[in-house]
């Protein structure tokens, strides 16, 4: 029995060595666990992710358009914003978004804590105010506390905010896929046509763009960058933040991680169907017609990139009190 | 040490017999943990309660306008439904709704299954249909699966839906309050302040409708029965189920537990405060102007019915298919 057990741990030992060596020479790497996180601001932070009191209406949260029940978005082409505003863009996930370069599509926030605070302010989304916001935080005793507990004051700011929302959003990552158990040694994890998808999507070029831990979310690329891409969505991308011409239509490449659950793709959520995205993206980024074996097999292989979802109790926001600004909804 | 622990047993058994005897003499009852449930209904009715697929927009679920987080409730004055169209009513607490006689403000509904398909349907909430609803849970084979091991049928009905809503909302009842603890024959639960005000809120006479497990629900009363209510709200409650004219104004009595979270009060959510709403219900129910002092005390009192919220981990729901019909949030 212990020989046994022994000859086991070598069998591991060297399927493991083998698969680490194997893995690094894949474009795609297995997302690593969560690390150095800071608990008492991750807590914070999900009430805060899921308090609507942030919003003018106060029927907004952040997990109103990236709802942590459907991966991370809204599954909508473009967000409902304050009084159903149409939002202007796709809501991108929020799942493994600490692997980008950088936040949004044009990349205009360098980090999570800097686009945490966009929402909030922006007219057509939440249609607060970081002082609005403060200020209903300030008025509840349960928040001052915590804020107090967390970082060391009872006098909440913004900066303190949207850190607690970034802690709380770097422990959105999703291991252990099929593909991950697959890269990290366990064969039987992804089946024959999955595996032909990965292999056709190395082959075709895919992973120009998309790889790394996220397959993605790593440089911003012109969408059209062999044939244009047609679309009635004006977003121009990266150029409203360089300024050059050349960025222009340049989005950031989103993160092909849990692809299943994020649909409708692109900046303006017009493919309503990955087989459909795979295909436009096959003909406008790499001037190739997939045939449908072709197009199926790569799908089969995006589905095995389907994460363990984030995992927590519904957050119990504390209740307002009698001094607290009250929600604005129809105003 | 076997003796003293024999004396405390027989201590803590005449403490409870005591309490019981007194329980059963006070006009509010502790809250019953929850039985007989089927907990695959549960999980189910968890996703659909989450999940905004059941309305027209996509946007919209169970939790948008009866929060878990909040008490189940909105923290409206009334709720925000399709297009961001006005309620025409304060959104009531889910929480304890199993303990209602009838559900919906004017009671037009028997029970929580005939409540849940409501909302789905309403042009001015979820603004779905049932048809349209059942096509989209059809379309997804998590959902059919899942079905098909609760109810034993791939075919999916609106009678199966309602019934795993209702058994999930079953489980939403909020015991071990301060106040139950109390009740319970824990005599430092509460203080001599929240004691005073228990004891004037039985005097003045709030326990002839606040009273059972739920401090309410257990009844209709005209709201204005002493002196008449003066609202800009539309909303005639009970007479347009009953049709007779001495029912206007009669609206179903509400839960007091959770009040500090389920702000604002009244049908018409114009009571922005616990001691206005105190105000409000001693002169026009009771006939009574309470002092400030007294009103404090009550209020003080109704502060230790929060009781422990439901606490379930975030339901994750199965993605969308092609096949799915897609919401339509700016038709």
């Amino acid at each position: 029995m212990k020989i046994k057990a022994t000859v086991l741990s070598l069998l591991t030992v060297s399927v493991l060595a083998a698969s680490s060596s194997s893995i690094a020479n894949e474009p795609v790497q297995p997302i690593s666990p969560v690390k150095d996180i800071n608990l008492a601001e991750v807590e914070l932070g999900k009430k805060l992710f899921f308090d609507p009191r942030l919003s003018k209406s106060g029927f907004i949260s952040c997990n109103s358009c990236h709802n942590l029940s459907m991966g991370g978005t809204d599954n909508l082409k473009t967000s409902i914003g304050h009084k159903w505003q149409q939002g202007p863009i796709n809501s991108p996930t929020v799942l493994n978004s600490s692997l980008n370069i950088a936040q949004f599509w044009d990349g205009r926030a360098a980090d999570l804590k800097e686009q945490a605070g966009g929402p909030i302010a922006n007219p057509g989304e939440m249609a607060s105010t970081h002082t609005l916001a403060l200020d209903v935080l300030q008025s509840i005793p349960a928040y001052t506390t915590e804020f107090k507990q967390v970082f060391g004051s009872r006098e909440i700011n913004i900066d303190q905010v949207t850190q607690a929302i970034a802690e709380f959003e770097k422990t959105l990552v999703t291991p252990n896929s099929r593909f991950d158990q697959w890269l990290l040694g366990n064969k039987d994890a992804i089946n024959k046509t999955e595996l032909a998808g990965y292999n056709l999507f190395k082959k075709v070029g895919c992973t120009a763009c998309h790889n790394g831990q996220a397959l993605g979310g790593g440089s911003f690329q012109k969408m059209g960058l062999v044939k244009p891409y047609k679309t009635a969505n004006k977003a121009e991308g990266l150029s409203g933040v360089t300024g050059k011409d050349a960025d222009r239509f340049k989005f950031k490449v989103p993160t092909l991680r849990n692809v299943e659950m994020t649909y409708p793709y692109f900046h303006d959520g017009e493919a309503a169907t990955l087989t459909e995205a795979v295909d436009v993206m096959g003909q406008l980024q790499l001037g190739k017609k997939l045939t449908g074996t072709e197009n199926a097999q790569i799908v089969a292989f995006l589905k095995t990139l389907t994460g363990e979802q984030p995992s927590f109790t519904l957050p119990i926001l504390p209740p307002s009190v009698d001094q607290t600004p009250k929600p604005k909804p129809f105003d």
